[in-house]
Parts: structure tokens; C-alpha cells; sequence
């Protein structure tokens, strides 16, 4: 339980398929198990109705939570850019300027990705030498769980652009996986050096030279080995990555329900495999994840999936949490800043 | 049973991980099942060893294998291009030539993949108005199966190739797959219009203009789910996503059998899923797939996967057959042929 002065972290109420019910629900949650404090941003009637309605609200409970007014709402469909810049009383943008005036310690929003990029973007501004933020997401692996990233941020990229996420990605994986020297690799079509895109052929020296713990590139299938801790690509590449990988996860999941209902062997083995795939389903769900922190912002931000429900939501406020009391976004400010400072001597070093 | 005067299909009987043990054995599955000829390129003493060894060679099936001889092997660790020019009397070599020159129908090979790649270049030639010949793989859906290709045969690609691969794929998908109007994708991060990365943004009016069914972008979720019966992308995101996938589907059976080992219900519960498993992996097995056809160059060239055992070689004989039989390369020599003369008309008609 924290000081209920703390700073409190603000979550966009509106924001994702399921706002605002989940949302609210969500922060109950997190706020019975974490005992931090919420700023609910959006329309207030709206948020009140669902605070009431909640089970578990009890007053205790309420007493963390304030409801902060945002009128208008970026829908899922909108324009990203465009909507933020004429949305300037949204619930996203609302809540990423309490975040970056220190009205708050994150913002959080599981509404359209792209608006929450912007707002981030617009509201925090860019830590000082990073190009592009980048998205990162969690694989399970046989090992563990791997970082990869950009998963969505940024289509088209530079080799300078995929040097800065291997730094920003070791950050994360030291800061909120607990892991004191990550490895790090560029995502390939082979492991040797000189395979790949162009892109990512220009790109493998820059790592050798960066100062993280690179181990070369990795094929897509080593990913889910466990072959490194971080994985870097462009987002193009790590989107058709991510979406692959949940494509293939739903066909084989619906592949053995289909297996389960129409068993031979009756109804126990139906019973049983059914239990084992929730138990597997469980560990690989997005919702325990919580959201994504975007990297290279002068702040906590997470992007959490539209789809997120309270459960979701409860760990996006985790990761929200957990990103504020490493400073991930202070540490990758030292960080990229070291390696700016040393690129000229490492580029010497190599030639 | 076929006439035993048509002609063999040749095969490189010392590549891949298993050969020549495995090409042999697959080769007998393969005259047993289909009467077919085939011809064993490679190492004359080391083919006849393994048909002597083999249980199954009885003399009607041995009047159907012909060996033909090749002194050299090209390894699976070699450099492609360099290897292939080096070794003109490699049996990946000799096995292309035959195919070419009209002594056999197609050439299979489970060896170096780039060695096979440039063996049938060399031997076959490009068709007429083809750019670049690309690689497909079949990907298990909901719905069936869908081809997506290229797959690592062109790591870099120009917007016109993708056009190409997306009118190869849809003949492919006619000839091979039976569907009469097959509907044609772009793999994207996003299905809208002007989502993706410059080459997709680039590709998109050009398959728009193609003589295919062309259905718009697709996520790499959705190819799972069955979206289209063609997926086109460049061989660099082709290869990742292939590669994940077969990451994905290791990380989730392999869990999954862990799950069985430790099951709570005893013996009988890991038995019923270890059962289920093995019946759902048949289904996504590159075993049964067979091996990819190569696209674009004037014959079939079936590439098998390195890891070939005798079934999957029994199966890439099949696919072999199959091409021949529909003529695949020559139908898409006449669908680019129409499509390169419609296209000045086509262009015309979209502004």
C-alpha cells in the first residue's frame, strides 16, 4: 500500500472496445491489489455510472481514484494524428499532459494506438537524440520471455533508428525483466552477418558497435527458443511478426478445441484437454502482459490492447507502475545519451 | 500406374540432412505408390547400397529407378552461386540439366536450398518477362490452405515483383490448389488502402491493376484465419513469417507436451493428448507438404526442406507430378505474357 499522496496514474476511461466498464473495472482492481492511486480521465457521468455499478468499489477503494474531465473521445477509427491535434480535450491527450506536467506519474490508455503514440509524442516530446519511440512486445519463449521490438511504431526504418531500439530494448530488459547484461539480436532471414535486407545488413555494425550485448542476427523461429533476450526490427517487419505469431496461436488453438469437442475418447479427454489449453492460453494472453511501454519518450506511457478487458487493464496499471519505479525513461536518456557521446570513438574502433 | 517410358523425374539423391538414405527410401514410397519414374542423380555406389539396403526395393519397383551419375555434392553450408558455377558435375547440378534437356520432367532437391535456387536459374532460365522467380509455402488456415510466397528466394524486392509473384501465386493456386478464381492479398500491417511500408504502399496499385483476384491488404493474423488464398510479400517478410510461424507452433506443442508429461489426471490424460498432438502436427507437417515449387523459371524445380525424411521426399516427388501434370510454368509464362502486354492498357485504364 503507497502513500496515498502519491502521484496517481492517469488512465485514458475511454479508451479501448471495451470503456469505459472495463477501464473502471480494471482500476478497482489495481487499486485493491497495488494500493495506488488513479486518475480516471474522460467523461465524468459516464465514469461515476460505472464506479457505482462496480461490485468491489468500495469506499476505501474510491478514495485512491479521482475522475479528472475530458469531453471529447478519439475513436478507434479516427486519424490518429489528425484526431489528437483536433481533440485537444480528448481523454488520451488529457490524460498524457497530466503525466508530462506531473499531474500524474504514467498515462495509460488502451484506445487507438496511434492516438496514444501521438499524444505521447506531443505531450512528453522525445528523449534527446532518439529518433523514433518505438513499441515493444513480450513473446513467451522456451526460455522465458523475449522483448521485441518495434512491433508498430515506426513502418518504414533507418539501419541509426535500429541501433537506438537494441539500447532502449536492453534498457527494458535490465529495468523490467530483471536481467542484468540482456542479449540482444537483429531479427533476420539467417543468422549468418551478411544475411538479410538491406536495411538490416546496414544496421548489424551499428549493434556490433552500440553498447549492448549483441550476439548477432536471429531467424523468426529462434525468437520463440529463446535465442535472446531482445530481438530488434523494423515495425513493419515486428507487426507482421506479432500478428503472425497470435494467427498461428489462435489456429492452433481452435484446431484442438475442435479436436476436444469431437474426441474419440468422450467426454474426459475433451474435458481434459480443454483444461490444459486454458492453462497454455493463460500464459501467452495478452492480458497478462498489461500494455506495451512506449520507448523514447521523456516519460511512462502504456499502450494497452483495444481489446483489453479489466484484467488487462489491472496489469497495464502494473507495468505502469513498475516502468515509473525503474525510471526506464530516465535510464534510456543516459544510456542513448552515453552512446551518442561515444559513437565517434566506437566507429574509430571498427574501421 | 504411368507408362514406364515417360519420363523420370530427377532427383538430387545426395541432398538434404538424410541423404542419400532418405531420398532413396522416399523414392521407393514414391514409385510404390505413384508407378512413376524416377531418377536417382548422384553417386552411383552410394545410391546402389542404399536399394540394396532397402527392405522395399523389390524388382518391379528397381525397373522404374534409373541412377544417374554426378560425382560431386554441393553441401548444405556452401555458398549457392559460388558452388553451383564450381561444381558443374554436382548432382543438384545434373539433376536441373536433366530437366532442362528434356531427359527429365522436373527436378526435386532436398540439399543447399540457394544451391537449388541457382541450379534451376542457370539449367531452366527465367520465363520470358519474369523479374525474379520466387519461393511460396503452403500455410495451414481455418479455411483450408493458403499460399504465401515469396519465402526467402528475394530478400529485397521492387514493387513491380511483387505484381509478379501475385500473378504466379494466383496460377499456382488455380493449377496446383484446384480453386478456379483464387483471391489474391498483400501481407500488411494494417488492411486500409495506404497502410504499410513504401514498397507495400508502392506494390498496392499494381496488384490492383493485375489480372488477379486481388482482395486488398491483409494482417498477418488474418492469413491464418484464411483471408485469402494468396498472400504476397517480399522474401524477407515472407521468410520471418514463415520462420515464426514454425517458432510458434514449436514454443506451443513442445509446451503443451510438458503440460501432458506433468499431467495431474495420470497416464491416461498425457496419453489422450500426446494422441491429439501428433494428429494435429501431421496436419501442419512440412512432411506432408512436400516441398515448394519454384516460380517463375521455364520447368519445375520442386525445393524440398533440408530436413527431409522419406515421406517428405515421397511427397515432394508427388508435387513434382502434380506440376507437370498441370504445367504450371507454362500457364505462367502465358499469364505474364498477357499481363505484360495488357499493362500499358491496364495503367491507362486506372488514371
Amino acid at each position: 500500500m503507497t502513500d496515498s499522496t502519491e502521484l496517481p496514474i492517469a488512465i485514458d476511461a475511454m479508451g479501448g472496445d471495451n470503456a469505459p466498464g472495463d477501464i473502471v473495472r480494471g482500476t478497482l482492481l489495481a487499486v485493491a491489489a497495488y494500493g495506488c492511486n488513479v486518475a480516471l480521465v474522460g467523461r465524468r457521468v459516464e465514469i461515476e455510472r460505472e464506479l457505482n455499478d462496480a461490485a468491489g468499489a468500495k469506499p476505501t477503494l474510491r478514495d485512491r481514484i479521482t475522475i479528472v474531465d475530458a469531453t471529447e473521445v478519439v475513436g478507434m477509427d479516427e486519424h490518429p494524428a489528425n484526431a489528437v491535434r483536433a481533440k485537444k480535450d480528448s481523454s488520451v491527450v488529457r490524460a498524457c499532459q497530466m503525466a508530462a506536467n506531473g499531474e500524474a506519474s504514467a498515462a495509460v490508455s488502451a484506445g487507438n494506438s496511434g492516438a496514444m503514440l501521438a499524444a505521447s509524442l506531443f505531450a512528453f516530446k522525445r528523449i534527446d537524440g532518439v529518433a523514433r519511440p518505438a513499441i515493444g512486445a513480450m513473446f513467451p519463449t522456451r526460455r522465458g520471455r523475449t522483448f521485441v521490438l518495434d512491433v508498430g511504431a515506426n513502418t518504414d526504418c533507418k539501419a541509426e533508428w535500429l541501433a537506438q531500439f537494441a539500447v532502449m530494448g536492453s534498457v527494458y530488459a535490465q529495468k523490467m525483466m530483471g536481467i542484468a547484461s540482456p542479449t540482444v539480436s537483429l531479427l533476420s532471414n539467417g543468422e549468418e552477418a551478411e544475411k538479410g535486407s538491406a536495411l538490416v545488413q546496414e544496421a548489424h555494425p551499428l549493434l556490433m558497435a552500440a553498447p549492448i550485448r549483441f550476439i548477432g542476427n536471429v531467424e523468426g523461429k529462434e525468437v520463440f527458443a529463446g535465442a535472446a533476450h531482445v530481438v530488434v526490427c523494423d515495425g513493419f517487419v515486428g507487426n507482421i511478426a506479432l500478428k503472425v505469431a497470435e494467427g498461428v496461436g489462435d489456429y492452433l488453438f481452435a484446431t484442438m478445441k475442435d479436436e476436444a469437442m469431437t474426441s474419440l475418447s468422450g467426454k474426459l479427454g475433451g474435458a481434459l484437454l480443454r483444461g490444459k489449453l486454458r492453462g497454455i492460453r493463460d500464459r501467452v494472453d495478452y492480458r497478462h502482459t498489461g500494455g506495451a511501454l512506449l520507448l523514447g519518450v521523456r516519460g511512462e506511457a502504456i499502450i494497452a490492447h483495444g481489446r483489453s478487458d479489466a484484467i488487462a487493464i489491472k496489469n497495464a496499471i502494473r507495468v505502469a507502475r513498475e516502468a515509473v519505479a525503474a525510471d526506464v525513461s530516465g535510464t534510456i536518456a543516459g544510456a542513448l545519451s552515453a552512446m551518442n557521446n561515444q559513437q565517434p570513438a566506437a566507429a574509430a574502433a571498427t574501421t
